[in-house]
């Protein structure tokens, strides 16, 4: 039996507590980062709070093995004087709906291989994608997170924008997007491309340059340049 | 019976051939674009090529309704002396992937309605998402496609540049980038955005950019802007 007390309310911290409530050999406890006086004992104490209160809630507790679940915090900022870890899952949660815990990618990482294994039989207890990753790369993934997440999805945004002004349902497009993320389950990013850029197709590219608004634009230009240049 | 020619041999021809081929109610025959010597009569001729030849093919060719099936071309770029119409499908062809036509939106277009119900009853016999879409309106959705499909896709290839570098398996973003395109099924691109972007977390954005090279850092100032000014 692991026993586990997460610290916090949100929405990480409340949809771990429900996984791990359904699963064999975890006791679980919930508790808000608002209230750290009487903090019960735990084979590994998770802190799901935002990043910049990360490191004054874990100098507040005493217990054996501390870890949080940022992508963009270090394991050193972890200010409590006992063991320390990082039990980071790579995923947009939303509060609403059901997290699937197994299509989650784990990434773990401890100051010393006991409580690796620890984080590695927790995180096994709930999920199957599990990774070694260290705080470097856990940073390096972070941003890589936000190219393919946030900014794709604002380029979603403008796709639906270019839709809206010209009446056009932004459903249309919703089967090449489908495509798009299709593709790269068994093609690479770079062989996958296609379009005006790569073609060096420069009249239809003019021709979109003159259809757009000129923050777009700018954007048009700075991809349709990247993709040329293959960086 | 619809009797259909279509002039081509690249990928959307020969994909709608095996198409058209196996629906009820055609009749398909499918010729290079170099040997229109002998173009024999048809209800409507698809020509499928080259956006740069589509003017002189189509002006080669003396049937009664002749199409294209291009995005960014207009419907009087047609160069014969008969009817006109556009017959575009929205998604990316590849050489050895069957495609799914039941998917894939018929964005169609002519000169007069019994043409236009003409291309209709084609779309129907192999598909099922059929949109009336003006030249106007199918080049901005053109432009549209290239954020979402080749912008987005450029995006992945850095995700995937970044991991490289950082010796991180690609797969561990993969499904993140499934919830990306899974989120806007339900949510619009904005109400589904998330991350430092739009929560002006301007210590994570500032970490972020120290781990980017300059083509890289370019494009993520210029996409977090434009996020935070909702454009």
């Amino acid at each position: 039996m692991i026993s586990v007390l997460l610290v916090g309310k949100g929405n990480v911290a409340t949809h771990l507590y429900t996984a791990f409530f359904k699963a064999d050999g975890i006791s679980v406890k919930q508790i808000s980062s608002r209230k750290l006086e009487n903090v019960t004992p735990a084979d590994v104490t998770i802190i799901a709070v935002s990043d910049d209160v990360i490191a004054e809630v874990s100098s507040k507790i005493k217990n054996t093995f501390v870890v949080h679940t940022s992508g963009s915090v270090s394991l050193n900022d972890l200010k409590n004087n006992s063991n320390k870890g990082v039990f980071y899952m790579l995923q947009t949660f939303s509060k609403d709906k059901e997290v699937d815990f197994s299509e989650i990618p784990f990434c773990l990482e401890a100051t010393n291989e006991k409580e690796y294994q620890l984080l590695e039989r927790l995180a096994k207890s709930i999920g199957i994608k599990i990774y070694t990753i260290n705080s470097e790369q856990r940073k390096t993934l972070h941003v890589a997170a936000v190219f393919v997440n946030n900014f794709t999805n604002h380029l979603f945004k403008i796709g639906n924008d270019i839709c809206k002004e010209n009446y056009i349902p932004f459903e249309i497009l919703q089967p090449l997007i489908k495509e798009t993320f299709l593709k790269i389950q068994s093609l690479s990013p770079e062989k996958a491309q296609t379009g005006p850029a790569i073609r060096k197709d420069k009249k239809t590219i003019k021709n979109h340059l003159n259809l757009l608004n000129t923050g777009q634009q700018e954007i048009y230009n700075i991809l349709t340049k990247s993709i040329q240049n293959g960086n």
